[in-house]
């Protein structure tokens, strides 16, 4: 979706050290945004990406224009049942069909051998993981763990969105997945506690509306109430008008 | 679908070629059956199969059991919007979703630089090509002109379902066909009028239901009310429990 940042570069650089050609996809999919969503105003600065690709090693940056990727209206959709109905999906109906039919568009004009994914975007990494498997995609889908500023908001290109103040509160965000993180290390393991003590930390901040907070199980994104193998807790919070996301994976041993 | 005939050896010796090498899928897909058709009773013959493969020059037959192309349940989706929705779609809700999909999944298990589909399956020939455009499948599809028996029968695995007194009706079909083709060629554009006189010719041959006789747009698939273009003249017909389909195309200098 480019607007690079050192989140985005950290998947560059890996992908750097463990493949021959590295081919950067920078593109903002008009299927994957709501009619009320910010398609339109979505940040967009291509030199800027460039210059970021390359340093963190890119070889090509692919960024097709609209007309290129949609020189017709698409009549072929990819959607993944269930995954998408959770979570994001809920307030982002159409969403990840809009994300699937673009990355299997993408996979099939590089068809790469590695493909490298945020794990910020946890809920898209699931759908696209069962995508690769059901449809038999020739791709090894790798997660890279989330990048984030010194004091632990999460980088995304959503951010330049924020207020000054905004921007001081938004590590709220961060600061309650580590609360959690306590709460299971210390032993709890009733999601509605946990939730309940997120949803406080972060209600407390005024001007912030939250969208979900959710504990599932890892891969099949199904709310869990009871703790008894790894989770996902995500997060989706809206800061006057910008919505945040944000997740940690809590691992059984 | 395997059960082959030489219909299908056309695809492969036409494949064998213009190809190195030459892969045939036999595989009765269970997503593209509707829960009342007949996915049971899909005629099945895995070693005539292979004898008809090689014969017309196949390399490889990939025969997957099902559990291997759907080792759980398949949450992944490829729909063609609107193409689907007439013709074959209109009475078999589902099954060209189940086809893509099943397709979509063949060609990244192949990797083929060229896919052969039979004319026959018109509809499905025209959302096969929709989707490996929108998808950008790397892939060229070409099409096979239709196989007939000596009758002018369309060659098809369903015909076995055929009584004798069926089969000797059966061709009806391919002579309604060369009607419409004759009206056309004496200038006839008007499609109410063309249908009219195929339904006449079927409906006089006693046990056969008329599922559709319809004139479309070659690739969009649209009906059309009058022929100023080339056209798809296709039609799909009950002789008791047995669903023939065949087709032809009238085509403007």
């Amino acid at each position: 979706m480019g607007y690079l940042h050192a989140g985005h570069q950290s998947l560059i650089s890996r992908a750097r050290r463990e493949n021959d050609l590295v081919i950067v996809s920078v593109f903002v999919n008009p299927l994957q945004f709501g009619p009320q969503e910010d398609y339109s105003r979505y940040p967009r600065d291509l030199e800027h990406d460039c210059r970021l690709a390359a340093s963190a090693g890119a070889d090509i940056v692919f960024a097709p224009p609209v007309e290129e990727m949609y020189p017709h209206p698409i009549r072929t959709h990819v959607d993944v049942e269930n995954l998408g109905d959770f979570l994001c999906g809920r307030s982002r109906p159409g969403h990840f069909r809009g994300v699937c039919t673009v990355v299997c568009k993408l996979f099939n004009i590089a068809q790469p051998d590695k493909a490298y994914f945020g794990q910020k975007d946890a809920q898209q990494l699931a759908i696209i993981r069962q995508m690769v498997a059901d449809l038999n995609i020739p791709v090894a889908v790798v997660p890279v763990p989330i990048a984030r500023d010194s004091d632990g908001l999460a980088l995304s290109s959503r951010n330049v969105y924020l207020t000054p103040e905004e921007r001081s509160q938004a590590p709220v965000l961060y600061r309650s997945l580590q609360q959690a993180k306590e709460m299971f290390a210390a032993g709890e393991r009733d999601c509605s506690r946990i939730k309940a003590e997120l949803t406080r930390s972060i209600s407390a901040v005024p001007g912030t509306t939250i969208d979900y907070i959710e504990i599932t199980d890892l891969h099949t994104l199904q709310p869990v109430a009871h703790i008894n193998a790894s989770v996902l807790v995500a997060l989706a919070v809206w800061f006057s008008n910008t919505r945040l996301i944000d997740n940690i994976i809590l691992a059984e041993e």
